[in-house]
This record gives structure tokens, sequence and C-alpha cells, in this order.
């Protein structure tokens, strides 16, 4: 494909995304397809020689496209709801042309020195201290395996040598996300040594169930090495305490890790900062822009206190020269501290966002989703039918039809086959609740309201 | 953003990438830049309000551009030289635009339904069986420290629940990639455990070595669990045996996996396919479509023949109920084979790739560049002042000035920094060797003669 090539399919491949960006919201949310559809449709092998560009663009409108969920939809109020924003895929377009690996500072300086600045913004509206050294991951999942084997490498460096584990103890709650224990599995913690601490009538991590659990463990004999807090937790958007969490770290030495990939974003607004009391205390932190601060996937900044443990974890030389006397990093090769050498251009999109939105624009939207999920909680509250099944401290609303397990279940099942919208669901004291999660930037009032005037409606026939 | 901002913006983005694919070999391959020069151009802190693209594209024109290295430059020759095709950039702008996660097939059934279709093809192409699941990751460093980890839940599956480790010993050549050691050593493999197998004239492993090495563990009751052979080696581009290698790993029971990142896409040519003769027999294999094969990074291919032991190694749930009678996969969550959960629906561009250039369309630009390699190692190998440090088997030239290691070093230098050329270094038989890497898709002889004829005249002045 020639430059000019590239020029004429690349000006329609932008028109499909503005008219797609334009007219999402008309589309089904999730697609009505069978396992295998596509592949079906597609041929069982590739082809042997070069097809022309429009046909493959129009196998893509045609054969991709409706077999889609549309995360970009206005509707999609699952899991947490992400965007796309214009400014975000600007900045990933240029990434794509470009296509610079940012593996060592040489193999691209700007790259690197952009990722430096992108996440030191970041850092200073998240209200984090300047210590903290970023570094992009693909999600919070490789950021949050990453920090426990940082965890393990303070605790027990012997290991990096020998191979020879203690009965390393890991801590969450019973709410953090699976890949707390994915990752703590991955680097060698036995699923018998993760402890899932009791949270309270809140769904946050109860400090002293958590000493308990600590002291019990080192009592026999066991070597507790991480504590991971999440601010947002998956199912209910919960935030553990994180003050009392870090003192107890401190008190026992412990790795201190912070999961707030979803709702760290929040600590933008200053009445919500709040939720990161204490997290300086912390030795890593995680937030994902690609979740509500409308960076395209795939982007999440890991933060840490503590770089030269999580380079000694994961790098196979001796300390760098570049750490200058001031603590500045400049001439820093990033994939030193990760597994992964092989870096794309991510902070590009970042950049992009942070720019174009400014701190107030990003406030605005986080104001605008948290203020439709008080207002909707107050209409479900209101309803007889429904109850509201989790404190909303930012923008997922819990909540569940006065029925049973299965009555729920049938309803949500009910609301996402209608394609109006897609909702998703979690337990929550032993019961199947629904989650209404704003988080898409095109998500207005209009359209919530819009969403739960549907769930009503399929509700009078589940009765 | 509007979408019709959107599209004003994109469009302006568009004829931006498309004249920097028609220029970019006008421009310095590598900048001259001191470290921290971006930091200090940018603002110490991100905006307030929102920005005007128009700014932050020309901010971007003016401060990032001059401070990249251009990996897409047809004179970079350094590491694994790599391309962003113009359907890659294509599928890659949709990819953005479209911002599906496929955490679960029912998150975005077409998206997870194309990787399983593409990744097919892709396999059939490398004549690797039918029976290879194939997963993408982001790097091959990501993909093989999954197969180690699924070596590991093979050799030892007690580990998963008590987190005791045996003394687990692991095996590759020593000029096996760096990713190999993190790998193992994030798993638990103490770096005393980890085998650094010898090569031969030729840098490939010695299967004679490797069998005295694994016994020697065995006798000294260490628990040998894993073999990595490289096809395409970073330093020589040299290609382990791997059929006697996978009979010794059937031998003693270990899990073979292939490094085949960079040169295991030669095998779509016929004359090739020999260097994945065995591979069938391995249990996992790595291979990169954004290495050799044109795709935007980043994308790589984790292929394995026992994907339930994968599966098993990262999942926390029990055995999947989509396991069809007849072996397919088709409604198949791809996350419970990976440690992160969210996924990019990076299976476009590649999909893009194959059918714009078809198996003749790539196979004739990978022989454009091995053709370009001979030529131009037999024009070294002819020059009274330069020698051939390794077999040219792909697109890597190993070379080297006759003159000591620093006469090397200081050449390598001056070529770079002349902004002409990028080349890299290795060290092969204790000698500074400097490394010609071909691959980028616009390099052509003319450019590779252009490259060569600088590196003589600046020797001139070495000498």
């Amino acid at each position: 494909m020639t430059p000019e090539e590239f020029r004429k399919s690349g000006h329609e491949v932008v028109d499909w995304i503005a008219d797609y960006l334009r007219d999402v919201g008309t589309l089904p949310v999730s697609p009505n397809v069978k396992p295998g559809a596509l592949i079906d449709a597609l041929p069982s092998s590739a082809p042997e020689t070069g097809e022309p560009m429009d046909a493959i663009l129009k196998d893509f409108r045609d054969l991709i496209v409706p077999g889609l969920t549309h995360w970009n939809h206005p509707r999609f109020l699952a899991y947490f709801a992400i965007s796309a924003s214009g400014p975000g895929i600007l900045g990933e377009m240029l990434a794509a042309g470009l296509n610079v690996n940012q593996l060592l500072w040489k193999t691209s300086p700007a790259a690197t020195e952009l990722e430096l600045v992108t996440l030191g913004w970041l850092r200073q509206w998240l209200g984090l201290p300047e210590e903290f050294f970023g570094i992009i991951h693909d999600t919070a999942s490789t950021g949050t395996m990453h920090a426990i084997l940082a965890a393990r490498e303070a605790a027990a460096p012997g290991i990096r040598h020998s191979g020879e584990f203690p009965a390393l103890t890991l801590y969450a709650s019973e709410h953090a996300h699976s890949s707390v224990d994915k990752g703590a599995l991955a680097v060698g913690t036995g699923l018998a040594h993760i402890r899932h601490v009791p949270s309270d009538a809140e769904f946050r991590m109860s400090p002293a169930a958590l000493e308990s659990l600590i002291q019990a463990d080192v009592a026999s004999a066991k070597k507790p090495f991480c504590i991971v807090a999440t601010v947002g937790t998956t199912s209910a958007a919960s935030v553990d305490p994180i003050r009392p969490i870090a003192e107890i770290a401190a008190r026992y030495g412990l790795w201190l890790h912070v999961d707030a990939a979803y709702a760290g974003t929040a600590a933008i607004l200053e009445e919500h900062r709040h939720i990161l009391d204490g997290a300086h205390l912390a030795d890593s932190l995680v937030v994902n822009p690609h979740k509500w601060l409308f960076a395209p996937v795939d982007i999440s900044a890991l933060y840490t206190r503590r770089p030269e443990v999580m380079r000694r974890a994961v790098a196979l030389t001796d300390a760098p020269p570049y750490l200058l006397a001031d603590g500045a990093h400049r001439e820093v090769n990033l994939s030193e501290y990760s597994l992964a050498l092989g870096r794309r251009f991510r902070s590009l999109k970042l950049w992009f966002v942070l720019r174009s939105f400014g701190r107030q624009g990003i406030a605005e939207v986080l104001r605008r989703h948290m203020d439709a999920a008080q207002t909707i909680a107050q209409e479900i509250a209101a309803h007889p039918d429904f109850e509201i099944a989790a404190p909303v401290l930012f923008s997922l609303v819990c909540f569940r039809y006065k029925g049973s397990d299965e009555d729920n279940r049938r309803l949500l099942e009910q609301v996402n086959a209608s394609g109006e919208a897609l909702l998703s669901s979690t337990v929550l004291n032993k019961q199947v609740v629904l989650r209404m999660a704003i988080g898409n930037i095109g998500t207005t009032m209009d359209e919530v309201r819009r969403v739960w005037a549907l769930v009503v409606r399929l509700s009078r026939h589940a009765g």
C-alpha cells in the first residue's frame, strides 16, 4: 500500500469512525449472534494473493461490526463502562503510524519522556507525592502482578537467586479483583496462601480482620508479604480505608499495593480526593486511564514509591547508572521495570486526552456521571419493586429487583437481549445484584433514565 | 470533541501519517537530543482547561516528532527492524475507534472470533498443526512468561495450591532472549536454576550439552521443567534444532517452548519451512506479527498444544464449559488464558495485514529482505577491512570491522550519530559485532547499499 493509497483509505476510515461515534447510540448495544457466526462467515484460510482495501473495509462493516458489543455505546452500562474519546483516538492513530518501540530511552527518547511527563501530570491531579515513579502497562492486571512481584522481591529477596520460597501470604479484600489472585498465583503464592479479608457492611476491607489474619499467619510461621487495598471494587465500587491499612502494612513490614483502576480517577475532584487518603504511604498504586479517563484501551498507570525494588524484581542487570542525584529519572529505560521488553507509545493518547480536556473538562464529565448515578439511585430507591444494594460513591449503581435471584437474572437477560442497554451483575451479601456502571463519555441523564425505564418495564413481566 | 470535530482533526491526522510514511526516509533515523529535552520543553503540569486540537497537533509535530527514533525509517536497521504497514495502521485506527474490550466472548463476540480466525490463518501459513491453540499477547516477553508459567503448572501442579516449590530448572541457549530469564524469574525459578546451554559454532543450542545439563540436574535432585528453543536468536538469528531438542524434552517430560518471535514468520516461505521442523512437538510457540509481519506494535501470537494447562496455570475457576466435543473453541473467553483481563482488539490489524498482502505479498517482501541481506553480506565478505560474523539465514547480517572492539563501537556510534542509518551491536565469540537487521517494509537494496557505503566511508576514519 503506497502512502497515497493509505491516504485515500485513511480518510474513508476516519469518516467511518466519525459516523460511528455519531451513530453508535442507534445500534444494538450487544449483538444477537450465535457462537461461531463470524468464524463460519470468514474463509477457512487467509488469501493467497492480496485483496483490495475496499473489500476488506466492506467485510469489516458487514461482518465484523454487527458481531461486536459496542463499548462506545452511551447505554453500555456493564462492567466498568469506558470510552475512546476523540482526542484519545487521534493519539492512538498517530502512535500506530509512528510505530515506535520505546524499549530503551534511546530507541525513542520523546516517547519515553512523554510517558514520564504524562504520568507526572496525572500523579499531580491525583494528589500523589512526587516520588511516585510511574510506568505504563497494558492493564491493571499486569500492573498489579508487577506490584506483587516487587512485594515478593522486597520480602524474600533470596527467591531471586535460589528460587526457594518461604510460605508467603497475601491479603486482599473479599471484594478485590480476580487479577490480584491471578498475579499472586503467577509469582508463586499458592492459592492456599491468599487471604480474602472480610469486609464491613459497606463492602470495605476491615482493618481489624486484616490484622487478625496477619497475626494468625505470623503465629503459624507463615511470611506475610503483601496487602492489596482497593479503591473502587469491581462489584460495588467500595473503597478500602487506605490509611489504617497502610499503618498495618508498616507495622508488619508488608508491601501495600492500591488497586485504584476504576475509581482512582475520581481523586481528580477535590471533593473526592479523600478516597486516596493515606495512598502516599502505599508502595504502589494502579489507575487506568482507559477506564474513567477516556483514553482508548489499553493504558494502565502503575506508580511506585520504590522503583528500585520494582526494577530488581524483573531486571537481570545491575542498578542503572541514570539514577540522578536529585532522584529525577530522565534517561530511563522503562523496560527495565517490566517483564515486557517491547513498549508501544501509549502515553501519546493520554497526552492528547489530558490536554484536550484539561482538568476541568475531565472533572465536568466525572461529575456528570456521578450526578446521574445519584439521581437514578434515588429513583430506584423510591420505587417499591427495587432496592439499592450498595452505597453509591461514584458512578456505579448496584440495585436489585425485590424478588429472587432468578428474577434478577432473568431481568438482566431481558434487558441485555433487548439490545437497548447493557448491564452486568454481581453478588453482594449472597444475593444477585444488577450493576449500572455509568462511565461512557456519551452517557447522559436522559440515556440513564431510558435504561431505568426499560428495567422497570421489563420487571413487570418478570413478576 | 464532537464527532464532526473528530472528523476534521482525523483527516488532518491521516494526511500527516500519509506524508510521514512518504517522507520518513528524509528524516534523521534517530534524533540528536539530550536526555530530558522533551521534559524541559513541556509544561510541568497538565492544563487546567482544555486546549484546542490544533495546538496539540502543532506541539506533536514540533516537540514530539523531532525527539523520536523513526522505526518506520527504511534505513532503521537496528534491533529487529519492524514496520507499521498501511493496512495495519488502518486496522489499528478502527480498533481505537471501536474500543471494544474482548475480555469475554460475550463482551465482543466478533473480536474474540477474529482472533481465533486470524491466528488460525497464520498457523496454517507457518505449517503448524491444527491443534495449536492461539492467543494474542502484547509482546513475546509476555507470551514466553505465560509459556514458562504453563510449564511450571505441568511439572509441579502442587505450586498452584501450596506455593511450595521444588528446585525447578529451566534450559535455554546462551543466545536466548533476556525475556526467558525474566519470565522464569517472575514465576519463581531462581536465577541459579536457569541454565544457559552452550551453542555450536553457528550459535545453535547444542542438544548434547542440553542433555548433559539436564542429567546433571536430575542427578543432583533438581527438577528440570522447561526448555526454551529459539528460532532466530536476537544476536545472530541462529536457529536451535527443534526436533532433537523436542526429543530430549519428551524423554525427560519437559515443556518445550519455541521462541520464534522474529524468524518464525520466515516459515511462511516453502524454502524456509524447515526452520520449524519439529515444532509440532513443542508445547508452545511464540511468533510476533509486529516484527516481520508488518502489523503495528504490539501483537504477539502465542500458540500452545496444551491450552488446558495454559488455562489452569492462570485461571481461578474450573474447567470451561465451552470446550466442544470436536475440540473447536468457539465461545471462548480468551482472558482465561492470560494474566491480563482486559484485551484490546489486536486481531483486527492482523486481519487487515493478512488480507491486504495475501501470502504471496508477504512472501515477496520477506524474500526481498533476505535477498538484500545475502547480497550485502557478499559485499561485506569481499571487503578486505570487514568480515561476516555469523551465517546469514534470514535478513540479519552480523559483521565486524577487522579491528578492535573499540573500533567497532566507535564505528557504530559514528554511523548512528550521522542520522543516516541506525544499526545495533551485539557480542559473538566475545567480540563486538555490528548488526544490520533488514525488516522494514520500505527497505530496498538501494537503501542497504547506501548504509553499507556509509559504514565503509566512516570506517576509513576509524583506522
